[in-house]
């Protein structure tokens, strides 16, 4: 089971920890205390002054309280037909928003620019929805990433169209700890930054960054509509304040990093196996052949129907662990 | 600031320690985990075999989620106008589901047989909405209770009248308590139960309890799609299994409800103040007069814009806090 | 059945020669129409020439897209609990828009400033929906009417509370017919208007006027996505021709208000027969005693559960059709 | 712009006649009248005693109507990725029902039993949606058709699969007179179909015929919710009274089809000029040289990003129209 999925881990300690110091008696609910508010100014110092902040529990919330600030509901939004929030979360944005996703076909998970360009000036409207923004994923769901300056051309070519670009950041520690950036570095230029606590050791530790003031004006009552105003709103800031204020999130996310970097080393070796895609942050994607993947299936995931698998390491996962595994990856080979 | 609600409370102790257990490694992640099968089975224990739910971390989010379950988008429910899901939850049942609460007013919170049956009775469809549910509270957003033989008289008249009956319950343990009954005698003849775990001790736990076995079909669905389905699930039901294994459940609430009496005989005899609605539960309503309610403001919570005013206890308020506060407020009394 | 309702009239043959006028070989679909054209140009000869209109077919659509352009799911709109677009509209707001229409009672249908003022101030979001609009129907569902200056009395008091005023118009032309005005005199300080041509002697043809450039802008595609956007776009537009060019709209509206002040006369003179509202457009509502009741099962239609009956005349109703009534109505009573 | 779209036609002579005759006083309005009982019974002499039928005003409206009866918001229904409802209708499915529609490629508008299959046994609920009806129109938006035995094959699939049917059939009409059944013979096996009238004819008027009891329960309030029950429905009515009580309908679809192969064969002899698609119904696809797209624009319409141009005929094309614009296609060829 242990490389099926980056939320397979439990929690780091230190955000335990961190939930119990802030269970001190009474404090204001629905966000309105200390810790919340540092948190808050946690987000700001990562991502400047600028950036407003509210949180959520769940990746997917993230993202439909995101693309709900930028879009109408006779708006569409661009993404890779791979992308998590087309994928993986259940019709959640339609539901919310009414609005639909244009999933496109990508080589390895990423937009390009001219896909952009493409998606912008498609023309019939108002007999087709209107293109109003693009979502991409850092890293994307395949594991891959955009340089940051790809990010940012994404962005001006996007902004030159007129369009809006979220960030679904569920893994964007691990991108910062792989480019060597920091977290704010990577959203410059995006408009509303999905963040993801959860893989990176949190419990249950989502946050929306707005950067564009205008489509922060509303969000609290996005929030709370998309029923992601906890009451007890404190426990979900502690998590961040044990991530965020230190180098804990950096520390958690490259160790993933390496630890897929150990993995992809010794599933490339395997007789007859290639990577599908570049290992660039902690997954690790292969095709099996057909007698290996029956041997190892729930250690990782199937992907799509044929033979591809995903093997996720996490912000726990050790060099032991994976050797441990490389044994059973080279039994599954050679029986 | 101790007695504006009982959210303000933090997480008990043995919550914290099940989290901490629960952290024993990796675990299937979206609920697929022992933690979340304990949990499950603990509910049926509770509310009878037939019981299927699922979790959720607002106790908007398990109303949302449990009226989806029951009406399409041109039904309406039958709800009180003081009921938490009429006006605390920034339109996410309508949102989410499209559909209409119809609100009447109640002398206490409570509905009537006679206001279901005038619901369900009235004409004029397809100009008007479809009745197709009833939602109460247990105990009522006002403190007050329903007995169990008046929640059964209502879910019979609902049911003979083809409505179906939602009992919110982000209290039930409290109305347990008071009225002596376990968890399940008060969801007899409900087809769908929101049961809280939050304002019982929790960090953020709430359950959508169904017991129409019909109305469970789609229920992971409805999970996924509210954004209610943690990757790390095990800790949501974890914290059910703090509370609902043993009787901490109770032994939270009963706390929360004996505070509750001894605040009110203290509020109830400061000069000219008259309760406003009988204390059944862990809510004291009053209407203070005007200096008093300046003097105290940020003790309690405004109801409305009027002089009524809202006092909470909770899980962990001693005789000793509600004894500091009766200084406050004879204090507020007399200056 | 010829007072039950000014929908069960049929067209003006004016409205049938139009449409037989505009069946003159092929035209652009969708609204790229010359007819189109003219009928968007006598909207603004009507409202101003900063008027932006789209057409519609029912009153529902033209109220649900003023409403679209107006409120974010978390918004509410004010209107009064007689409002059709509460009573009638079987949730069509609630579903497309996802926000909530707060419905207040009323003496006679019409709003006052100061339940504007009241919903403006209500505090406590974003637990509670925030306020955006109001939304007034004149004449009322009840046949009364705001004075022009009553009305503009109400969009000040609005916008001066940051809100928007939204005019439900499905019998404007009666109102504007009753008070003396113009069309346009009726609208100012509304922010959009639903004007409607059904009632006034057309098949169906609705029309949302927008008088705020910033409200109009995403209309063409709210109207394709509320399903409106008719293929042959000249059929509608045809009736407005009919209707709007010359005052065939005032002759209809002034047939229909002055037939029912023939009928109300007709009716208050009946024994213990006294009128619920004034007569001030087309609809005469009476209390009738039990057995007039059922006499007059068909006649009139049932308003709520108790013996209130209202009488509708239409743009074709003549004075033989109210006399022919008056002997019915004394049948009724005497019998 | 005579081949543009089959929608610049105006309405049969026929058609308008019907709607005077309608045009005789006063009939209860939104439904209750004898012209839409007559009508109702015309679509149960077609398509069978069971079938359940209710009246829209745009093809898009059929479309929801009939897929909001079949999919709850965590639902998706297969469609070919150039069907009008996923590139024509601005997300008014997605906004109206919360649903997606999964858009697959198809070599010419039809939609295989293997690709039912393969959409009906996607895996990885609850994260992707749940598959639950499959939407194909006949003729497709390319103009190609089913037999009558390849569509019973898909329904056959698809029922297997646990999946509804549904048949949009916005120019059904000429299908059946294309492939000489009846209009029922082709809806055979379909759950819900939507059946067009204003591309046959009429000014505007189409139907959703429900051909399963269970999912025909709620059209009413469907039909409501919809904003397409017209308050004068009669003359929505009077129209598929006209076309459908003899045989007007076939002979209209006749003689579009009629047309489009006679304006085939002069495309299709233009010098380097191919149809794109077998020209079954009334439209003609074909890849036109650059210098030709240009003289043409108007013409007909271009359909994507490339050279494809596509011509309709109409019911009221006629030979001389098509020899007509034969002697244009030919200047824009030479010149």
């Amino acid at each position: 089971m242990y490389f099926v999925s980056d939320n397979n881990a439990g929690a780091h300690p230190a955000v335990l920890a961190a939930l119990a110091a802030a269970n001190n008696g009474h404090a204001r609910s629905y966000g309105a205390d200390p810790v919340t508010e540092r948190a808050e100014a946690l987000f700001k110092r990562h991502f400047g002054e600028h950036a407003e902040t509210v949180f959520a529990v769940t990746g997917t919330a993230a993202n439909v309280i995101a693309l709900a600030a930028m879009l109408r509901p006779y708006d569409t939004a661009l993404c890779a037909d791979s992308a998590h929030v087309f994928t993986d979360e259940c019709g959640a944005p339609e539901r919310f928003i009414g609005a639909r996703l244009t999933a496109v076909p990508t080589a390895d998970g990423r937009l390009t620019p001219a896909q952009v360009v493409a998606f912008a000036t498609s023309p019939y409207r108002p007999h087709g929805q209107r293109p109003r923004a693009v979502t991409v994923a850092q890293p994307t769901e395949l594991g891959t990433l955009y340089s940051a300056a790809e990010l940012r051309a994404l962005a001006e070519t996007a902004h030159a169209y007129g369009l809006l670009l979220h960030v679904d950041g569920a893994r964007l520690a691990n991108a910062a700890a792989a480019l060597g950036t920091g977290l704010g570095e990577l959203a410059e230029g995006a408009d509303v930054v999905s963040f993801g606590g959860t893989k990176n050791g949190a419990l249950a530790a989502e946050a929306v960054v707005f950067l564009d003031p205008g489509l922060a004006a509303d969000r609290a009552l996005l929030q709370k509509q998309s029923m992601q105003l906890l009451a007890k709103a404190r426990f979900t800031a502690a998590q961040f304040v044990a991530l965020l204020d230190g180098d804990l999130w950096r520390t958690n996310a490259a160790n993933a990093n390496a630890t897929a970097v150990r993995l992809a080393g010794i599933v490339s070796a395997l007789p007859g196996v290639k990577l599908a895609h570049p290992v660039q942050t902690n997954a690790v994607f292969a095709h099996l052949p057909e007698p290996a993947l029956a041997a190892l299936e729930g250690y990782g995931s199937r992907w799509g129907s044929g033979t591809l698998v995903r093997f996720m390491t996490a912000f726990d996962t050790t060099d032991v662990d994976v050797d441990r595994f490389a044994a059973i990856l080279h039994a599954a080979f050679t029986r």
